[in-house]
């Protein structure tokens, strides 16, 4: 036991800031035992003093976060401000430039300026030896940086999906329980928390697109980049879709898939229909799930809480403990010399899809679109129209067998432009995760 | 990049050890990149020097395993030979006398003498330094043994659940899937090689029990005891107990259960009956899961592969590297000082139980069942009798309320001992995963 403890100074004390604070408190004799060295916080920055029923008397306070680089008895810096911006970026850089180790929750710095932070560890002296960890960025409480990074390290990995935003998922979960409509669910979704006020940065996928591109970056050896990153949200998904996929074996869910292919990685984040007879299916409410298509290991499957401050604050002391082992794991992005992201057009993929077109009820109308479907090479696997309300808007719903994913695209607008197309066709990919390596 | 090769020395070249050596060879240029350093297998032993497809023209061939501990020209290791006695355990003991870190995918040898292997670790002037790894252990190619005990360092584990054989698990799955007999379905496994000529080890939850072990230990903070884990295997399971559980609303898995309790560790391998709705029913095949109850984290899910050669491959070359960056995490079972197992009798428990019974079908047999469970304290939830044959052998299937299990226990054997009875009752219980931590 080396009774020095590792001295923390805490950016931030919003909900993560606080449970770290709090874990590092509850645990500290188990965390000790564990480490044989006691961690203790010893400074603390935050926007404002107001009283989060923790005991700060015995730490120092700091107006400026970036004072904590500098103070000597910070020994490790952990950076919960958020951002890619300003405070939290300038923090990160003092404390890397004074050699202190870096443990961050924050997923848009990683994503945004993945390339410069890698040139922050790489400066200096001490080159190599310069550390930063980001379990706490993807997934919440769920270790999958440490199982991509440490536990998979021998693999080349071929894919990785996720369902990585718990608000989505909350709210897709909360429509098919209770038949509600979108925007009343994501009005109970803001009053239980689990939606900002201004709900765009989840629900149109941006989040998630953000932590795809960490976990891309980390899979394939690249720099993160999420402007490469197809990006989808859920706000058109109706009752209609979710009952249909329902009928045809499918639950909905908004993923995250980044492929390494013969043409580059594809990255995306979509919904899709996923088939009920996996475990992913069956991911509910907030949850998070991060699918690994590994190479020798195999595929591997985590899920768990992905948000919530105690589950991240597991990830932020976990990080800690790591660093004070002595360096926290293996390159920051998979390997010592990342690439830039070379990224394939997800048009160019195969798949089933599955499209929900709102028709006038009229003669015809299905053989037009059956025309529109061969001219584009597309082949039906199903179609199912439920109930009869003649020259009334109905949905039809459409599979396809195995198909191009720019064939159906082009299919789906020819279709909107018909007469008798009263919305525009919604189009979301089945996937089945049995895509072959590099297919 | 550290030009000088890190060494490695093979002990057993099974389906484990081969794909160790390949996985080295297919993937050295990726892992050099990530370690930073190449990885090189300088020496090997095995039993015979029989073909396997491997190039063993550039390492030096041992007949006797421990020589690999004295050999200058190994750095690192890799004990494959399998066994709590002999080979085994002399390699491990010499390695580390010598000051090499040893990685191992020998559950048997750390479920029955983890005391041992702890003393070894601890002696020697270099108190501390050594390391002996095991993720191969336990599910194969999923990084568990890092999410437990790296992952999720800073929470207080409650409870280990998992779906540790993949022998069992297969089993269960065919017959579900098929109608086959138990018996059939076995033979079936054994042609596919799932399962060995001799599965008792498998099929009577042997195995399953000493993976429980070794993840209890790590969560617990205790020397793993597999003798003390209550185990009962699926040979007594029927098409009737998996038809019923179906129509219930469950699958039928075997479970390997470790929790924390007021009253002790409470460990036990058994088939339970596990809600269709939750990701945990949906593990199929050959596939392992493990969900870990991890107090901040919350509640964590992971699953894959639990065998092949080449997925635990992956796991042993995870640990190599580990090993490689200078020390293989934290005290091998959870902290420096782990316990003695203090465990808790499974009869203490509560839950719903799932009572198969085969009676005559008779007037009468009901009534008594019933007054039985009554005086056993046990409330009914449900019977179900498809069917009728009078005077013939029946099944009837009874679930209960919330019960203590040792009165279950005690109802049972009543009613196996009543004239219309003419087999002896099959109970299983009814895992929900919800019961509070320490109950």
């Amino acid at each position: 036991m080396d009774d020095a403890p590792l001295k923390i100074g805490i950016a931030g004390l919003g909900t993560v800031g606080a449970a770290v604070f709090r874990l590092l408190e509850d645990n500290g004799a188990l965390i000790a035992a564990r480490l044989q060295r006691p961690v203790r916080v010893t400074a603390v920055s935050a926007r404002s003093r107001k009283d989060r029923g923790l005991d700060l008397s015995k730490v120092k306070w700091h107006d400026d976060p970036a004072a904590l680089a500098d103070d000597e008895n910070v020994d490790l810096v952990v950076e919960l401000i958020g951002g890619a911006e300003g405070a939290a970026f300038d923090l990160v850089r003092k404390s890397l430039g004074n050699g202190k180790p870096v443990v961050t929750a924050n997923k848009a710095l990683l994503a945004a300026r993945g390339g410069e932070i890698l040139r922050l560890l790489e400066n200096g002296p001490e080159n190599g030896k310069r550390t930063l960890s980001y379990e706490a960025a993807v997934a919440g409480g769920i270790p999958v940086i440490k199982a991509l990074r440490e536990g998979l390290v021998a693999n080349e990995i071929n894919a990785v999906y996720g369902i990585l935003n718990g608000t989505c998922n909350f709210i897709l979960s909360q429509m098919r329980g209770t038949g509600g409509k979108f925007g009343d669910v994501l009005k109970e979704a803001q009053a239980k928390g689990y939606a900002e006020a201004d709900p765009s940065f989840d629900i149109d996928g941006i989040d998630a697109a953000h932590k795809l591109s960490i976990l891309s970056g980390l899979a394939f050896g690249c720099v993160p980049d999420p402007a490469s990153v197809r990006t989808q949200g859920i706000r058109d998904i109706t009752g209609v879709d979710i009952a249909f996929a329902d009928e045809l074996g499918y639950r909905i869910k908004l993923l995250g898939i980044a492929r390494r292919t013969a043409r580059g990685i594809e990255q995306s984040v979509e919904p899709c229909l996923v088939p009920k007879n996996i475990p992913m299916a069956h991911i509910e409410g907030v949850e998070n799930a991060v699918y690994i298509d590994g190479g020798h290991a195999g595929k591997i499957l985590l899920t768990g809480a992905g948000a919530g401050g105690s589950a991240t604050a597991s990830a932020v002391v976990a990080d800690i403990i790591d660093a004070a082992r002595g360096g926290a794991g293996l390159p920051l992005f998979g390997r010592a010399d990342p690439q830039t992201m070379q990224t394939a057009d997800t048009a160019a993929r195969t798949g089933s899809y599955f499209l929900r077109l709102t028709v006038l009820d009229q003669p015809g109308v299905i053989a037009d679109v059956s025309a529109i479907l061969r001219d584009c090479r597309v082949s039906l696997e199903s179609i199912l129209q439920r109930g009869r309300a003649p020259n009334q808007p109905v949905p039809v719903i459409l599979t396809s067998h195995e198909t191009l994913e720019g064939d159906m695209l082009k299919a789906a607008e020819k279709i909107g432009r018909l007469g008798s197309s009263v919305e525009p066709p919604h189009l979301m990919r089945i996937e089945t995760f049995e895509r072959d390596p590099l297919q």
